[in-house]
């Protein structure tokens, strides 16, 4: 038996029940009032209601997907003499989408729980509220990491293939697509809706119970932050391993890997173990969680590098992903934070009008690419340099274990961002059920740290998917080689390369567009039905006692519009993927995914940052700035929030998700272009 | 002598003799009244003042980089064995601004002249008035190709050095940076703070005369859209000959290009005299003048190669480029046309809201960067293939080629192009003058036939630029490999080249965001001198005879305005250029100009598309579609129409010059990059 099994098991078995222990600790917290537990069981009934929906419609193209895979994939069944790893694929393949969907089912499942928890104890104060809405996030944060270590331990022990891995990676990716581009699609419909009639027309508060879409908007902070971006980070966190265990595995290197990512995932345990809020501030006691978590990595790594007699070159390339990672958020925080220059900008020109502060947001989100794009680059180029002087092969192999460093504390980073929803939530039921200002207060003060948590977080989640997928893009050219017999180069003066690039370019823009255009599709129809019951409704704009909305109605909408946006734009995607692979061939795939990258990043940082400048920019004019609330300049605010609502939730953080899932469907489909397509 | 001198001097020569008939003629049309004359004094004096102060500041700018490259390039003066060659260089260099300097004065003093005597053409109908402004455009079109091949043909015949005429080229690029982004923020400058005061918050109409700002408006039209578009694609026009030059200086094919470039501008001659506008249709009068303007390019080429014995092939890849080029027009045009689905959905939408409006134009801005991209890639990819067969290098030759073929018609577009300004000035004389509904109704249509051209004219010169920086960047690897006497591959897995390419990437990002925020800044301080002025003027917000504002304040602030904002957008970008080569190398310049050139075409085709369509979504409103004038769509058009003014006139084209600039640096400074970088 391997010494990484010895690691990565424990490890990962030790998250899975500390995430139970904390399952249970937070069901033993004291519940809500009556009004408060019906305006939450609305809530859990609407997202299991869009989860089932998402899982059946997921299990369909799972089993589409299946067939091909049986058929295809990793050599056609008519030209392999293993037709049996055709089969191992497949459960690779369909274990990977069951844990991940496993892991975002119950992560949901206690944050609809942890929500209305944290909005009881909200009453006696933040230190009281603070540990519900961390642990629960803690909960959906542990669960992704020990599913899939666990996952992927699993299948390389009984496989010992790490090509049939990229089975597994891929199974991971298809959920993430539809919890990610679902999600998003959801969350947003439901949010620009409420707030369209709500907010806008009838100028009733946020989060009003007599708005039809307020439960809703509510179940889309679920749907789309906690479960989308578990689905995001499981798959990246999987799509890390796998790649640097492919280009591993040429060089005899598979424990490092797997071994520091057991070690990562003790660390997230003791990090979310340790945070506790100090002076009544959540953003520092988030904060230094992570730090913590990243110190303890760093320790255990190096020990066990010393104790296993592992290379310490591989330590340092790990650990230039860790710090370009926390540099990459910190720089993400700068543009999206209401104390730094440009939200403050931002919330300025909105007094000159609603056009000013589009344009000025979007050109600092514009601005904001600069630093993460650099920071990539550099993580990149240390790591290689660093561990190319171990021999050949080993430079691409140290990238690979950069995006495995920079993903070591993705348990930590999941519970941060989970954390965020659960409190928004909890500020939902505080004020539906009417808890009073002191209650209030003490959920805002832990909603805008989940916000900072947000914004850090995704640029953390966008510079892990760029390392991981040129990791993937290394791991694509190895496969080439191993199948085809010759090495091939991604030459960008190579003509089939370049048009390639210029493809793979379009295509996040693309693919973008159409998520985009699919939630404003959805929000008029929401709008259409929330103005419908507003009308239909007797006594309902009045507030009456006793007369409710019919939630259930919107919630539909926002989940079968989701689906019905989602899958066009998934299509499009991967049939441009195949056709370039099949005519153009694999060097044209190649510069394809190097363009998928290259605007993929581009575009995820601008929009992620833009989105979340504005989303504070508007914050900072209610809280009473440059004019404050009912103002022209809070007219214009909200625009650019509303602008930038599918920016950074739906649209910026598929991206991720895109890139990861072209890459993977290369790899596992260059056998096929290698033999099959029009050009070589 | 050699023979192509024989073409492209008689051709260069005749061409400006046809833009002087042309200027003769518009000279000898009748003019306007005093009132009409009263204003267009006042566009003349305003324009004059900004090119007066532009050129002031370029000529301070061209000495200090003609010293350095007195002392540096192509060669540090201390080590190279030929100094004379580095005064050839500064030479080439100054004349290169010159002479566009020169082509962009001459346009621009026409164009203020044909404005009003279009507009006291527009009286007796649009038979009379259109050629006028047509003609008007084609002094400042025959000007740009005529001078631009002259400097060509003069600095290659002197010096038979292609290495020189990149100075030339740099020269060209230097000017067209300061037009094309001072011009771009000037226009928008004056035009965001005309329509926010005037329109927004006095609701007086376009182009009022007791609007302030409206003179600069319309100057800004004009610096803008003439000078700046002309000095634009005289430097892609200068560049794509350049870099094909240096290709094919070593395989002993600079006859072909500079034969095709002299036919083309015979081609364009012959077509601008036959533009002849039939059932009253002035857009149709443009486009066939483009499509014979082809055919003659086509026709002539072919017979020359016969003639002449050049191979067939290289023609092909001319008819490539030039094929591309009119296509990728044609798709710019379906997403900014009025008559199709994304502008008619943009409009439609604007019902809901500005916050719709913007998602939905941004991300049909997202959806057209597909076409030209792939068109972009094809046509190099077919280019390279077609001459591929002819021998080694001529594949990179080849897209060369096609880059020239693209552009060989440039002259007609830029006839097409500015004539947009002078009919839209037209129209503002004719408002201004109050020469009644008739003489209006005909410009507007003149004005409308301008914006589908101006569209079609910004795709066309995206994609040239695209072409035109691929054979840059060919060329700039050629020259590395003749200093260095090492061959260089720009290997995307080289993680130099992949952290070039993620600087690269951010840097066009960077660069636009810069102007953006310039142009908000410095609309601010107009919308400040406006508001001053009526608060303080009497009797001027109603209009009281006799009483008029200080236009040539407002047109002062845009100046200096547009002069300050550029300077430090331009030194950020070719700081950053200089420090990748310096520090990273060759091949991390390599990989930092492809990742320029990723970013700038997307960005560019995005910014420019998409303000277009929302250009054409506001006008569609005010026809009267989805509420028509002053209802909430039509305010919520206004926003998005505001948003893409410096999408589409200030950063989106400023980024063709950009990545010809830094590509162009690049190639002057390898020598020095191969001498002193950090790493190798």
């Amino acid at each position: 038996m391997s010494r990484w099994l010895w690691v990565s098991v424990p490890a990962s078995t030790a998250a899975l029940l500390w995430a139970y222990y904390l399952y249970r600790w937070i069901r033993a917290q004291p519940g809500g009032n009556a009004r408060m537990e019906e305006v939450a069981g609305a809530i859990r009934e609407g997202t299991s209601a869009f989860i089932r929906r998402e899982y059946t419609a997921l299990a369909q193209f799972v089993a589409v997907i299946s067939v091909l895979i049986a058929l295809l994939l990793p050599q056609p069944i008519w030209a392999t003499s293993t037709p049996f790893r055709n089969l191992e694929m497949v459960i690779a393949y369909v274990l990977g989408s069951a844990f991940s969907a496993l892991a975002g089912y119950v992560g949901i499942r206690v944050a609809t729980q942890a929500n209305v928890k944290a909005a009881a104890a909200s009453t006696h104060g933040i230190e009281r509220a603070f540990p519900v809405g961390f642990r629960g996030g803690a909960v959906m944060g542990l669960a992704v990491v020990g599913t899939s270590l666990l996952g992927i331990s699993l299948v390389f022990w009984a496989t010992g293939d790490p090509e049939v891995l990229l089975g597994f990676s891929f199974g991971a990716s298809s959920l993430a697509l539809f919890a990610k581009a679902g999600g998003g699609i959801f969350t947003k419909t439901a949010d620009i809706g409420a707030d369209l009639v709500g907010k806008v027309e009838l100028g009733i508060p946020e989060d009003d119970p007599r708005n039809p879409a307020v439960i809703a908007d509510n179940v889309g902070d679920n749907v789309g932050d906690v479960a989308g971006m578990g689905a995001d980070l499981f798959d990246s966190n999987v799509a890390s391993i796998v790649a640097v265990l492919l280009l591993g595995s040429t060089l005899g290197q598979v424990e490092v890997p797997l071994i520091f990512a057991g070690l990562g995932t003790v660390a997230s345990i003791l990090g979310t173990a340790l945070v506790r809020v100090r002076k009544g501030d959540p953003g520092q006691a988030l904060n230094s969680g992570t730090y913590i978590t990243c110190v303890l990595f760093g320790v255990a790594t190096l020990g066990a590098s010393y104790y296993l007699g592992f290379d310490l070159r591989i330590w340092w390339a790990a650990m230039v992903g860790l710090i370009a990672g926390v540099i990459i958020g910190l720089t993400s925080e700068y543009f999206t934070s209401d104390v730094k220059p440009p939200v403050r900008m931002v919330a300025g020109v909105s007094q000159s009008g609603p056009a000013l502060n589009i344009i000025t947001g979007f050109s600092y989100g514009l601005m904001s690419v600069l630093p993460p794009l650099t920071g990539i680059g550099i993580a990149s180029a240390a790591a290689y340099t660093i561990c190319n002087s171990i021999g050949p092969g080993y430079g691409l192999f140290g990238i690979g274990m950069a995006a495995v460093g920079m993903l070591s504390i993705v348990g930590m980073v999941i519970s941060n961002d989970a954390y965020g929803p659960i409190v928004d939530n909890a500020r939902g039921i505080v004020e539906q059920a009417g808890l009073g200002e002191t209650a209030l207060a003490v959920t805002d003060d832990l909603d805008s740290a989940g916000n900072t948590a947000k914004a850090i977080t995704k640029g953390f989640a966008i510079a892990a998917a760029g390392l991981t997928v040129i990791a993937l893009l290394a791991a694509y050219q190895d496969i080439v080689k191993r199948v085809s017999g010759k090495a091939i180069v991604f030459d960008l003066m190579d003509p089939l390369v370049f048009l390639g690039a210029m493809v793979g370019l379009a295509v996040p823009a693309v693919f973008s567009a159409m998520l985009m255009l699919g939630v404003g599709r959805n929000a008029n129809r929401m709008i259409a039905e929330i103005r419908r019951q507003f009308r239909e409704i007797p006594g309902l704009r009045e507030g009456l006692p006793g007369v409710k909305p019919d939630y259930a109605s919107c919630v539909d909408i926002a989940t079968k519009g989701a689906l019905q946006e989602l899958l066009p734009a998934t299509v499009v995607a991967i049939a441009i993927t195949l056709l370039i692979g099949f005519i153009g061939g694999v060097r044209c795939l190649g510069g394809y995914l190097a363009g998928n990258i290259f605007s993929g990043l581009l575009l995820a940082l601008l929009m992620a940052n833009a989105g979340g400048l504005w989303d504070n920019a508007k914050k900072l004019v209610e809280a009473g700035e440059f004019g404050g609330k009912g103002s022209d300049a809070h007219k214009a605010a909200v625009v650019g929030d509303t602008v930038g609502d599918p920016f950074k939730d739906t649209a910026g953080p598929s991206l991720n998700t895109l890139i990861t899932v072209t890459s993977l469907i290369s790899s596992l489909t260059a056998t096929l272009m290698v033999m099959y397509s029009v050009f070589k």
